[in-house]
């Protein structure tokens, strides 16, 4: 096959977005796809993954990850199909995890590629519920919200990609679980789709109120997604002996200057713990979550919700969707055709 | 010995302070030292400890402890010596630590005191280096600052009972320790007679500036004391993984209302731990720290101040000068003959 006879077509930052990111701060740029070098590998995109935390790559002051560069192709999680293979552990037709970028077709080194069954799970999953936002949520319940048999966890952003799996893990461990989402309509998926217990919609006139009807016996353990006005009145709740897993605060990520904070007064006196933490830290945890929760995916006991986008031209439309709310459940690209 | 005889002075809460407390929010009475029913002791007390934790005591709202009611008799650790005993286990000129209330006399189940050796270490230090602080400042650095050697750890109210003792043992772990303290006759002695690496004057011009002059490879660890001004100065320049060990915001107690805090963003993309914790939820970790520096208070390698009181009259004065600052070192108040 000779790569050169197909085009590559990649999304590229113009400039740095002011407030929300639009089309208007990436570039399309079409170029040649290239030919694998030893141990490459050439991948065409069939899924790419819209996520909050790319916001943060698009910044000039970064905290923990390099910014991207303008003129560089944006970054992105993506399920491809192998085209080309210079690494004897790839060949055309394998279905891969791994490769990253807004773009159709990737070149990425072997060793970061991950091969899937192309008959199994469907392949979107690996991008939301089995992939990085699922081991996210693993990561934030299991490591520092901890839920024991009664208590009562709390779940932002509870609809979306991370909060789902979260919730329904903490479900899992017989908790107490409470969703907090945007409108009546993710509200009602969150409980009857998702099975949490209660869910608050945070654009009600009273959030703090409803929370606190929702839990009567305060809060223990809270994954936070979105910071803002969810976070306070969350805080506000908590017991004693409390643990915060901060995942995100996607409420700010379009500002330009952060909003002040809650008084940690109540850390000491309640002996709270919050605890930042990045998935991919421990990669090696995503690999552990696939296997542990794939079952679950295949008899339908961990449920999940994608919305769809068609399309790499979407993909900054995408991106502002996800940082606004306005996605229902984990957002995807569909860039390529799906081979299953 | 008849005990109505003798005359039992307490400060009782006349009504809650509003800002900084002061004689006029208690009363002295004056009655009749009572007779030890079975298993009670009476102790006269020898000194009796000021620490910042009382003036939430004070407050209406509680966090974790009950508030001292108006006519109560305020809280607070002493020494004492056993003057009449209804407990086997105690008699007469036993001193022990155990016994509580800003009073000449105490009347406590024998069951909460433990008995000292009149001869050894000066009684004084088990209120502070030895004490209810210092075992604070063990537990904040061994169970979550947990400094290791290279590292950068800052410790606010550097010259305080927890500060002092949580910055020496920041050091004997191998830490760059900077201490912050109020005044240059503070940052001396936290440098010289403490061994902190270096001290920062949080009443200076530029606190930020300073701090990070003394912490070129930013911040691992930080022991919080103060809150405020100082916490936000810190917060800026934690590294990537750091851990907070939440103390006290002394600085707020005074406050009716508390100031907004950070935005804590940082906290996610800087995986930062940050812990609040109360050193009697494990009562047993005194005792381990009291066996643990027994020998470095003997032998000078743990270094502590005192600054005393004299007469139980004082303790409203001692208390307000605890929460401005104004102590330089353990605060106590030498309400009785010490028989070393």
């Amino acid at each position: 096959m000779n790569q050169n006879a197909v085009i590559r077509r990649s999304w590229v930052l113009k400039h740095r977005p002011s407030g929300a990111p639009s089309a208007e701060d990436f570039a399309l740029r079409d170029d040649a796809v290239p030919e694998p070098a030893p141990g490459e590998v050439v991948t065409r995109t069939i899924w790419l993954s819209i996520d909050p935390y790319m916001r943060g790559r698009l910044r000039e002051q970064q905290t923990y990850a390099v910014a991207i560069q303008i003129g560089e192709v944006m970054t992105g999680e993506t399920v491809g199909e192998v085209i080309a293979s210079a690494d004897p552990g790839f060949a055309p037709g394998d279905v891969v995890v791994g490769a990253r970028g807004w773009q159709t077709h990737c070149l990425t080194p072997g060793e970061r590629l991950v091969k899937l069954d192309r008959h199994g799970t469907p392949l979107s999953a690996y991008l939301g519920v089995l992939g990085m936002p699922g081991a996210t949520a693993y990561r934030g319940i299991s490591e520092i919200c901890q839920p024991k048999a009664g208590e009562t966890v709390v779940i932002s952003a509870a609809s979306g990609a991370v909060g789902s799996v979260a919730g329904q893990l903490a479900k899992r461990a017989g908790a107490r679980v409470v969703g907090i989402a945007g409108g009546a309509e993710k509200c009602l998926f969150v409980q009857e789709t998702l099975g949490f217990d209660d869910c608050v919609d945070h654009r009600s006139m009273d959030l703090r109120r409803e929370l606190e009807a929702c839990c009567p016996n305060g809060i223990d353990a809270y994954f936070e997604n979105v910071g803002g006005a969810v976070q306070a009145a969350v805080f506000d709740l908590l017991n004693p002996f409390a643990r915060v897993a901060m995942c995100g605060m996607v409420s700010q990520y379009n500002e330009a200057a952060f909003p002040a904070g809650p008084n940690l007064g109540f850390v000491v006196g309640k002996r709270v713990l919050i605890q930042g933490f990045i998935v991919s830290d421990k990669p090696e945890k995503l690999a552990e979550w696939r296997a542990l929760a794939a079952p679950w995916v295949t008899d339908g006991s961990l449920a999940y919700r994608e919305d769809v986008h068609d399309g790499l031209e979407e993909a900054p439309q995408a991106l502002a969707g996800v940082l606004g709310g306005r996605n229902f459940g984990k957002l995807l690209v569909r860039v390529g055709d799906d081979p299953r």
